[in-house]
């Protein structure tokens, strides 16, 4: 208390005024949140010691603690060491209506491991785009950020770094690396001002707070938050523009060309099923021991095969080194966050294989046709996965995406058989029979996500799949093509 | 390959066959499971080196990778290490109609813990009660749970660990504490004995399984998961009884004699408010510094004032060190699961405070009242309920609980100010009046659950609300005493 207190202007009335009307006004804006499903991310960044905790501690207190929630810094966990870098922010990113505040994040991982050397220039510089696309994706599917600089002088710094040493309560709160940083105040500052210039963007401007007396930075704060949520409720956010063309396009009309007629004999179909079976199981625990993940994914009509292709190719895997993650319509929790974060908290551990039995792509193929999400939401999907896949790929996966192509005709006959066979019956909905009346418009989907989303880093690999056998083998080939790539 | 094949016998055609018809009997298997909605916990044990690995992806094999998921033992994670023991395994449990299988899991961590003197006698015989209650309940809650131990002499333990460390693919799989087992297979034989004796419950037996032969293994393993999967699907699963009265009961008709006129002046409330909360500031610090965890629930009438008494608990707390965890009806994803696994998900690290705005005493209150269990459930829960909490006190948590008592005047006052205020509207629905109808069904239901779940280690507060100034007083000074008691 004591401590605290010396940290504060003797506050006249008129600020103390002002502090009570903006805390009462923050907490009335909660409502509007709610009511406009707005999600809102606070990244407080900001000097070792420079009061990130009380600023926020006291931020929160007008609020209503059913709708916000604090991630404090911690040490990097192996679950999140072992994911992509952004893992850690996209899975904690709030619900519609929601607040999330982070005791820093980003800016803090970054600039300390540029300056410990062990992010080196180049890692940098694509930390640099990552987190930008990152901040773009949030601002442009609706969520308001925050991102907010607390300063305080390197005097200031070292005089509170003591204070809390001094004390057996808060001595914890004080490491080496804050040690450091006020030792290297200059050079730090330098750093942090670099990396705020080059991500100070019009959707997500940095906010400098002076943090030497505690209730001016929480009138400051206070201040940015009520107006710019005062903005976004009213429509007046900045929004960024979707970059839909960053990636190369291949040509559309793809599924067109395709060659059904391909087919396996029941014995060439056992020999390299076998064969590609045993070396898929070889190739497992290599990529258990270098650490490198492997993400496939399957997409496919329905009816196409895709069950029974992932069951082969999952056969020939260490039962403990895989998942199959099934994708079904979004639960209410997922459905109220960015369409991306549930994918990313189903991704593998390095050295751990995840397939996506459907995927992401349902943004731009069943939520486009049946008109789930509006037509700027899945137009500016294409640029929004292919920066997801780059994020997988940088990060050293493996990633290897189907389409098992049928055509309709063999999708009646394959329909036909599961009405008529009662254990297979289950497989077969009402909805099977509608989507298959839109094959037209599901197929001009699927033709422009083949030409928009088949990057070099994460290409589309076309199944022909009306023969199942055929379509089984090239499958788990192409796997093996793609991993024997990456580990030699 | 040719590893494997040398721990294979020669297999005759009959075997093969078997084999084959057991495969396909598992796969047919999977849609009674979907179709009753049965959840399937397989436990695989045995020695290291046994093929627990091989028997499992083998017995994987035939079934759909969508409905099963497979966890791999690995190195105790810091959040399982701040979470009470139980965490790591109840967090796992499958989903209706779904197969979760773990490679090895309680006995191995515990019989090792034991051996390696981590755990005491004392400790060693608390962990047994814990498992014993978590096998139980999740038996009774109509989880099919296979406890299976994969046997292998001391000597092929050894030549099959010198086997995995001759290839550079393998040797990763061998560790320090499996070779420890080897040179100590005699002493370590005697203690996982002494376990499966003592967790050998009609309901959840032990099957020890010859691990020599791997295809023999296969099929032992097999026949045992068809057999119970059929007995299971046809009823005739072993459940075990109930224990309600295991916990010592208060005598019922608590809240007739509330007395709710205990009220506090403008005055008296801003200064106890101020104190306890500067007072609660101190001990979170020092919470934190101990590393006790600490669970608040928050139980009470609609409008008896929870969210406002939160916000004045939470208000003196470090925001990077609690979390408000509002309870609404369960998504699906939650709802095909134990009723308590989404409290189990939501428990704080040692060191944080959780506060629950609602709770697991749904079960007891809600879900009674409104019949969304059946009778059966509902009575069983306070055992399970007193259990739960017995793990978290176990686990060194202070657990505090809290029931904000009004009477039905001061509910229709309070209702009616919300109707009449636009600013509160949202906070008042149609459910609220339902509700407010069945108050006797409510009063019988929590008069019954303060009776049965007032346990020494986590008693109820009721907290007399009909002045909110007394209650948030009442509140804050209750959870300091709690948290003293606890940290001296």
């Amino acid at each position: 208390m004591a401590k605290e207190k010396r940290n504060q202007s003797n506050g006249d009335g008129r600020e103390k005024l002002e502090l009570k009307k903006l805390r009462e006004l923050l907490a009335e804006q909660q409502l509007l949140l709610k009511e406009h499903r707005l999600p809102v991310l606070i990244l407080l960044e900001g000097w070792s010691g420079a009061g990130k905790g009380a600023v926020l501690s006291r931020v929160v207190k007008s609020l209503d603690p059913r709708f916000y929630h604090v991630y404090a810094k911690s040490k990097t966990t192996e679950g999140e060491e072992r994911r992509p870098y952004l893992w850690r922010y996209f899975t904690k990113i709030p619900e519609a209506g929601k607040i999330v505040l982070m005791d820093s994040g980003w800016m803090e991982d970054s600039v300390r491991a540029h300056l410990s050397g062990s992010l080196d220039n180049e890692d940098y510089a694509a930390r640099l785009t990552s987190i930008m696309a990152f901040e773009r994706q949030l601002a442009v599917n609706g969520y308001l950020l925050f991102k907010i600089f607390l300063n305080i002088s390197e005097k200031e710094q070292g005089k509170r770094l003591d204070l809390l040493r001094e004390d057996k309560n808060t001595r914890w709160r004080v490491n080496e690396e804050d040690l450091w940083q006020n030792k290297h105040y200059d050079k730090t500052k330098k750093e942090l001002e670099r990396f705020m210039e080059r991500t100070n963007v019009p959707f997500a401007p940095w906010h400098v707070v002076d943090g030497t007396d505690i209730r001016q930075a929480e009138l400051a704060v206070l201040k940015l938050l009520t107006g710019g949520i005062d903005g976004a409720v009213k429509g007046a956010a900045v929004r960024p523009q979707p970059l839909e063309e960053a990636f190369p396009m291949k040509k559309a009309g793809l599924l067109a060309e395709v060659d059904l007629g391909k087919a396996l004999s029941e014995k060439e179909y056992e020999v390299r099923l076998k064969s590609g079976q045993e070396r898929l199981r070889e190739l497992h625990n290599r990529i258990y021991r270098k650490k490198v993940p492997v993400v496939i994914v399957y997409e496919g009509w329905d009816a196409a095969g895709k069950g029974g292709n992932i069951k082969r190719l999952a056969g020939a895997l260490d039962a403990r080194g895989y998942e199959v993650v099934p994708i079904a319509a979004p639960e209410p929790h997922e459905k109220s966050r960015h369409y991306l974060w549930r994918f990313w908290t189903h991704l593998p551990k390095t050295g751990h294989v995840t397939v996506f039995d459907r995927s992401w792509y349902g943004r731009v193929m069943v939520e486009r046709v049946e008109g789930l999400c509006s037509q700027e939401e899945w137009r500016r999907a294409y640029q929004e996965i292919n920066e997801f896949e780059k994020e997988l790929t940088d990060w050293g996966a493996v990633v290897v995406k189907f389409w098992l192509h049928i055509d309709p005709e063999t999708q009646l006959e394959r329909f036909t058989e599961r009405q008529n066979t009662p254990e297979k019956r289950w497989k077969l909905t009402d909805e099977d029979w509608r989507n298959r009346e839109k094959w037209p418009a599901y197929e001009a989907a699927v033709d422009e996500m083949l030409a928009k989303t088949s990057t070099q880093f994460a290409p589309w690999h076309i199944i022909e799949s009306n023969d199942k056998k055929f379509a089984r083998v090239k499958a788990i080939e192409t796997v093996i093509a793609a991993i024997e790539r990456a580990v030699g």
